[in-house]
């Protein structure tokens, strides 16, 4: 798959066992001399020696290994990884990889953006999560204290690989954190996606077809990205459920819910609210509930409005305090709703 | 004067007393909300607070004042500033402004390029180095503890002012500075540019002509940016006496010479080898350094060339440890001598 981006574009590889053609699929966009891994103590230990040493068949290969989860992805640790590249005498045509998930992939894609004004970079997600949303539209970022992704950039890769026997190694929660958005990519674009979905017995049972689910998921991405590069505007719907979940996420700090189950409750108290108002069509939050409980998905998180507001009035989206909501007429139809936080006003969410 | 870049494409103002129209200026490029203008304690003195009260009539505008000096643009110093932003709550759609030299403009420009993943950003440079170099073509940087400009970006401006008047204000030191610069542009690309400078009798002589001095610089920069946006060709021609010149700053800390000073040294000493071993016209070496002494620039700095060696060693331009040094056939005839360190060996430099 192909993402057209003028001189930015690149491809997205999604097959089975391309991990172990990592040498292969690397060499047909770089020909330099110097790459550096950036990868977690998760991640490094299961794929990383094995993709080293191919590597290094070609290329000089170094590693920087960092402790995994959120916290890594903090800007106070930039100048640690800075100092680790130019002791490697990385130089600005040489390459970086990210390997892991969504953290490692925004992290790493931050720093190839930025040391020595950009080098290339090649993504290898890993997760659910991080293979069907943040690898592929560019955007990378770090974490201020002040809140989440603040400080980033736009970073389009020479590359994007993805091999869906990582999610093997995947634990359960990482695989519901993804299909919070693979459920999303259905509301929003496809009704035919979101009726299989809905139609499998349960992950396993959706695991059969799993190339082309991440490859529908990828490809609806890649879409809305190419026709809204710099987010001003289409790339919004990508935003469903997101505010909300945004706040919900931030109301506890990060540590209760996960982003794909916060997408899900967003996704199922928005269109309640939605459906209450006669916005949308009925029974539509109740379709999208049982699929989220399906992917062991929570669709509620008992927060009232009053809770949420604040949340929502720091989330930088929200441009002049006006908010977007992205709201669904059915599944695969969307619409913008401008409004604020009267939309939500009383609600339990 | 306008940069042609396609959507990334803005204007260059020179005009002596363009300041005055700060207001109209930015209203030409701008019609959001809040504007934050990030600027230096030796230049907001003089010229923010004018422009703060003209932008206020139409903007809420902020000011953050940092300490002068290249101390300033150090990446420690960015939570800092990212925090006042937020406390500013500044959105994506909101605009800063570098208002002071180059440390001004590279920094606020990093800063502008990363914070909420990208803001708008006007350049108005206060400085001659500023007014030529700097604030054209887009680079943007934040130093590291292990060398200069590690850390940054391609952040074009929506438009650059450049009113000349600021110079009246300026340091003799920051003059000849940026007269180093200036040279460079008549050596590179326009015989006429250089005969123009040998003819005056100083600074004070050139300055009944800046605007157009300025603009011609600007002009030759603005073509070979067009041609070379992220620096990997032809942008290569406006290094030229700059390896040798980063060498000699880095010997000395950045202390003893100023940017300006170093350059005029490496295109006087690198024209004195090049012309010692046949490679452009004879005398050429003796034409520029006497330009440079009616600048009050220095010619060499007496280091040899093992003292300069492990400086270019590190710095980041020297891709592969090969050296592509810029040299001239005569004055406005430049072309490209891949080599190495072997080239100045034996040399004082």
């Amino acid at each position: 798959m192909r993402v057209n981006l003028g001189k930015d574009s690149y491809d997205i590889i999604i097959e089975q066992g391309a991990l172990d053609k990592a040498l292969e699929y690397v060499q047909s966009v770089y020909q330099g001399n110097k790459i550096v891994i950036i990868s977690d103590d998760n991640v490094y230990p299961i794929y990383g020696h094995k993709i080293e040493g191919k590597l290094s068949q070609e290329f000089i290969v170094h590693d920087i290994v960092l402790p995994h989860g959120e916290k890594t992805k903090n800007f106070d640790i930039l100048p640690e990884i800075y100092s680790q590249l130019l002791s490697f005498h990385l130089t600005r045509t040489d390459l970086i990889i990210a390997l892991g998930g969504g953290v490692i992939g925004d992290l790493a894609g931050f720093v190839a953006s930025t040391i020595l004004r950009g080098v290339k970079l090649i993504q290898i997600p890993t997760s659910l999560l991080a293979q069907v949303d943040s690898s592929v539209g560019g955007k990378v970022a770090v974490d201020l204290k002040e809140g989440k992704n603040l400080v980033g950039a736009f970073k389009h890769p020479s590359l994007v690989i993805i091999d869906p026997l990582t999610l093997k190694t995947l634990d359960q929660r990482y695989i519901n954190d993804g299909m919070g958005e693979v459920i999303k990519y259905g509301c929003i674009r496809s009704a035919s996606l979101f009726d299989k979905l809905a139609n499998y017995k349960d992950f396993d049972d959706l695991y059969k077809d799993i190339d082309e689910i991440i490859g529908q998921c990828v490809d609806i991405k890649r879409d809305v990205v190419e026709k809204d590069l710099y987010d001003f505007g289409d790339r919004l719907i990508l935003n469903f459920g997101h505010t909300l979940a945004h706040a919900v996420e931030q109301y506890y700090h990060y540590e209760k819910y996960s982003h794909g189950e916060a997408v899900a409750i967003g996704m199922v108290q928005l269109t309640r609210i939605a459906e209450k108002k006669g916005m949308c069509q009925n029974g539509l939050s109740q379709k999208i509930k049982e699929v989220c409980i399906k992917y062991n998905l929570p669709s509620i998180a008992h927060l009232s409005s009053q809770d949420l507001s604040q949340a929502i009035s720091l989330d930088k989206k929200n441009i002049n305090k006006k908010l977007s909501y992205v709201l669904l007429k059915d599944i695969g139809e969307t619409y913008i709703y401008p409004s604020d936080l009267t939309f939500i006003e009383g609600e339990e969410i």
